[in-house]
């Protein structure tokens, strides 16, 4: 967690969200560690957690990001509409049913091969076409590069999630920028 | 859990509350679970659920029972006012905290030799009624069966909290009545 501090100390300013999605932690390590962040002057408005509603309700941060463990996005959106949800999904139909559901955006892959994902086939671009023809937005994750970025931009996807490829990197605050760079001037 | 259902089925109109504390299940799993025993006619107002204040939230049961991973009761007290909330406590100086902090009720134990803590020695009835004489709801839990229920009513303790004394009996419906008897009419 030390480390993981020290690096988004440095990139918050270049990245629109942060995730916390620590599936192992408790909802009162969750709850410090979204602290954590505001004393790092992390906004609130950029802070999804993963799965905890309740986390998320007492720490105000903007959302959760709901997955097939969790709570129904339907449910959960009826009774706290203010909340933005995201759902994460694994294909194409899994997307309709969380937009028709009320999911504010889908996180889809894993698009590319990915090292948290070794054993599974990635979905590639082909299915995100697919999806994001349905779903206005879809974000993608998943074995992203900054040399693959655009590829995922093209394919319709509003945005990325990075992990390794920014928490494993070298640098990883020169990674964000070379992420960002694609995201803002295209594949230049 | 089918199993489980079973006993349930037949033993809840003779309980005031049931707990739900299945820590290994997900925030669905805990959501069906409630569905479930709404479909048996349990109240929801006899229902309790561990540690997920969101799924307590949004299936309208009693309240919640946090423990030391949980989201902290004062934090959880100011934000739903309406949720009834229980501490689980393993010492005197818990209990105090647990009740300023805004818990409705404390959980205390294990007061006697439990299978479920075969590690830990049991609390005991002196440290239960030093805890009874400043938490006015203080419910206890741990090797409590028919024949000592009336010791620990006698140190104090509003209410006893069950597990493998109703779960694992031969005739768990008999059991509950057992306790029951104990706590209507004394340890006749």
């Amino acid at each position: 967690m030390e480390q993981l501090s020290e690096i988004l100390l440095e990139i918050h300013p270049f990245v629109t969200v942060i995730h916390l999605r620590e599936k192992q932690k408790s909802a009162r390590e969750l709850y410090h560690a979204v602290n954590l962040l505001t004393k790092m002057k992390v906004p609130l408005s950029k802070i999804m957690i993963n799965d905890r509603v309740d986390v998320a309700l007492v720490t105000g941060v903007a959302g959760v990001q709901l997955a097939y463990h969790s709570l129904e996005v339907s449910i959960v959106k009826q009774k706290f509409p203010d909340l933005k949800l995201g759902c994460s999904i694994h294909s194409y139909e899994e997307g309709q049913q969380a937009v028709l559901n009320g999911a504010d955006y889908v996180l889809y892959g894993h698009v590319f091969p990915s090292k948290s994902k070794p054993d599974l086939t990635p979905r590639g671009l082909e299915e995100l076409k697919k999806l994001t023809r349905q779903a206005t937005s879809v974000i993608a994750i998943g074995g992203i590069t900054a040399a693959n970025t655009q590829q995922v931009i093209n394919a319709g996807a509003k945005g990325i999630a990075v992990m390794s490829g920014i928490l494993e990197a070298r640098d990883p605050l020169m990674a964000v920028k070379a992420y960002q760079n694609v995201l803002e001037n295209g594949d230049v």
